[in-house]
């Protein structure tokens, strides 16, 4: 799975059109779409509330308390890309700050997803770079080992290969592999299509018991209403 | 304790009046009036800063990963009521969303308890739709297993019964039982009533130490000053 | 290590022209500049987000579920001070309210760093006295058992002595001893003044890759690129 | 829901020959012969493995860090009770070691199951005095505050009444309500008295598929098989 | 990277020869052999101390609160497989006992490894079927929803193919490709060759200091020694 | 307080007689004989149940993911000292397997406590060397980086300064300043010369209630008892 010492320069990133209409639904959508999975988990939280992007991965697998391959990476992003960065074991440290965000931003960079910790949170909410991390922390990390960039990673439990497009917002971070991100886009605009529709009718006061047509399955299943 | 399959429809509420009286103190003050009990634990976190509310419960008893159950408390759902959600088992899937949300403030619902995921938050933060829950997740949910409603529940540590009030600003949730409504009310006005000198004193430098007269006390426990 | 029941009230305050250096760098910069050490857990966080501070410490030893010291401490509290506020075990009852947040601002204090939790935070956002907590709480606690003010207590897992100088912000806590304090905010002061060029170069597109040097290094280490 | 300062003396402890009989079944058994509900949560772990106990709930309702009213309840215990300690607040600290363990033993009881800590785990192994506990700790406890003794009670995220049925074993704790006691009873024995069968067929290399017939099912359900 | 619904028939399992060497050698050994990668988070832990197996892993793709799959895995076991078992979020609950450890025995399987829970862990110990789990649980599952057999999964933080030898004991769970599995057996076996030799002079009185060489670099790094 | 890439070789340990006779209570009667101070988070567990020893701390300062100063702390054993090693980040990686415990113990040493994770478990207990851990971990780690050796330390919440008493049982690990490691010894005496009375008087059905004479204080506290 994993590969130390490893570069992959030349990565298949997702269609971009894909990408730009994946852009216009949030996680959770995009998620449902997938068919409920290819989520991260939920311990990652955005720095700050508000964003929502969508963009390419660039993978690194990092050590803990060690960030060397961010700046590795960096030279492999492409405007468009998201950088997803996992850790070989739990760390909260924080790796990343406004330095290597100014750095990110000026090479394409739309966000930072990072199982592990960052800091100077506040210079990066001011400059609105997104970041999904573990953690918040001023502890900074070293450069002694290396680990590799655009390798297969796991990243907050969900697989990201180099080129998957992550989606991202206050809801959480989602993956779509690169070959079902047209599939994937089409099933959410589907999904979406009839949600305003369902929306204004039980703002309305009709209830979804009704409008799914749920009482039947539910008094099959045993559902007993009593006084 | 727990039945399952069960939707009770009559459930004796909390008299308005003193709901309303209690609507005006914060979950601190009011879980101090109960003698320091009655509070979820401080893991249920609300998804926006600043809400207030106080509401009488409708409980909802859910399978991990299954909202059937959302549905069909929506139906007994009253003006000025709180939804209650209590999970048989660990779970942090966003179980709650924005079509939920309109359903159930349409239905006259003031907020959400949730010992588990909510999703949607930006939505819900735009519609002022308070939630306080464990996580925030992306994570759907299916409709497969029946739970409860208004059945009594434990939510993140606390008894709730259908009809209890329900107080939760930002600091946290605590459950009033029904019966206790009114006189605990009176102890939360009794209690706030003289804040209001004691903090004017205290800002004009006074220390608690003389202002509660706590300095004999001390030193009979045995308090040494050393230079 | 600890010394219950013991209130030490002469204690040597870190000096003051160096704290008021100190307090012009963040927590991420400082605990570089003390060898990256002295930093307090990450899951200490500010009850609102923004607030930046630095000053001396107050100590605070508490039993768990018991505030009774705090009062104790507040006569303790001169101009310019951070009360860190430490628990002989585990607890995240909210200690530490408004009318304490009152007095301790009225004795000069800057804010509250606690290994436990707090309440009335909407008040204490209000008021603008920042906390870093471990928890927002709004069970309440007693007065019923000794601790200590201004011994050595470890808080969120770093030691502080009485005078050190505590630097807090949005990344966290830091912890600098009194002794070095002077030598601390040279170290910062370093470190930052060629910061704001690496930012323009980096800004400006130039690769850290090649801006540190760490081209050949990497190779050396035997990273290897791959197409 | 809670009382404080309060000691029911006469409970109506489940009727004892349904007792017995659910003391033959394991937890899990008992859980799922309940309905699949009234489960601790699985933080709850034995001191020791291999304890299986069934008996009467006397509660008791502690402070953090105030050990108080397990005296209190000791003197409660008859001949069959397992004590149950809820604390309103979360606490690893020990509450409880050998000479409390000798008490309760000499007053009638067969284990104790807390929300917290106990400490003293060799020698109450080497009785073989069972708990289950949420944490093992050395931290002691003080004597100060009151809570209450035979109140219903929330511990590990179920709901207790005193005369409730505990059945404890390496897999959890369940929570059996005194009035059902003899119809889970039943519902075990029926739901044990297949399994034998089922194990020998297992055991033969028939497949759950097949003995449950599963196929047509998943099938349905849409589960492709691919080569 | 998730599939549902799907269940591969036939799958490449690592070479025999190859995992009967990596059998030889510990969880640690193999992990450092990989390059340290591939091992799986330390919170999963064997349900008793001293099982040490190898074998190429089946993998299941579960939902929280259903153990469905479990059923459709059970046919796909050969001699000598693993069963892997991933959820598509975070489960605590009980999704395997006595009966499906049975089952899964009588079809060739060696161990079971879980993010999840398990239960009847007494019953498991006693016919020596090894597990790893995140949890002990008596919380029961269902079977309602469609997962997959034998696609790649996360568990534990680390990527599982179908076929991949996992090597499990008393440290840890780690996974190794099929591809790599005859290389990192030599390597773990040149490894361990002078491991013994190495034991023995340390047990003879060596520092580690003089056999590994390390005070020159020690110093030349600028560690100080004082008196 | 933290000093980087510094070993102070001449420690001044504990009084030896003192120690040893520490060396016979556990670690929860000490605890109280320090007055309830001094104790390390319960999240340390013992390797494997029943060890129980006494030692001078030898203390070690390391960094996430690098055990380099494990073999700079071999140096510094003396015969009847416990290892104390702190990390300066949350870490769970396996820092210590049976080569540095062969080390240690030929060099004299008695156990290791240890703020992160070790692994070769199984040989561990095999060799009957004991350590109290925050993990066990299969991960290696590297050794790039300076700490130090026989600094004052942070561990597990408690502050360990070299030469101290660590006393270490099933129930958890203290710390007794060697300043007060006699006078500690007296007052665990004088605690433990009473309990075998006590233990005879409860077995005997003798209530705590009545031996402590609690009765009055808990009715002038306002217990009622009622039917």
């Amino acid at each position: 799975m994993y590969q130390l010492g490893i570069v992959r320069r030349n990565i298949q990133r997702a269609d971009r059109a894909a990408m730009d209409r994946l852009a216009q639904f949030g996680a959770a959508t995009v998620h449902e779409a997938m068919g409920r999975v290819g989520l991260m988990k939920p311990y990652l939280r955005p720095i700050y509330a508000g964003a929502h992007v969508a963009g390419t991965a660039v993978t690194v697998l990092l050590h803990p308390g060690d960030n060397w391959m961010m700046h590795v990476a960096a030279e492999q992003i492409r405007e468009g890309d998201v950088v997803v960065a996992a850790v070989t074991a739990d760390c909260t440290d924080g790796f990343f700050g406004d330095l290597l965000a100014t750095s990110f931003r000026a090479q394409g960079a739309r966000a930072l997803v990072i199982d592990a910790g960052v800091r100077d949170v506040r210079d990066l909410t001011a400059m609105g770079f997104p970041v999904w991390s573990k953690a918040i922390s001023a502890k900074g990390t070293i450069k002694a080992t290396l680990g590799s960039v655009n390798v297969p990673v796991v990243c907050a439990g969900a697989m990201v290969n180099p080129g998957d497009v992550i989606v991202a917002d206050d809801d959480g971070v989602v993956v779509v592999p690169a070959a079902l991100a047209s599939q994937t886009a089409d099933a959410a605009a589907a999904r979406e299509a009839n949600e305003a529709g369902k929306r204004a009718r039980l703002a309305a006061g009709v209830l979804g018991l009704d409008m799914y047509q749920m009482r039947e399955t539910l008094a099959n299943a045993g559902l007993k209403y009593v006084d």
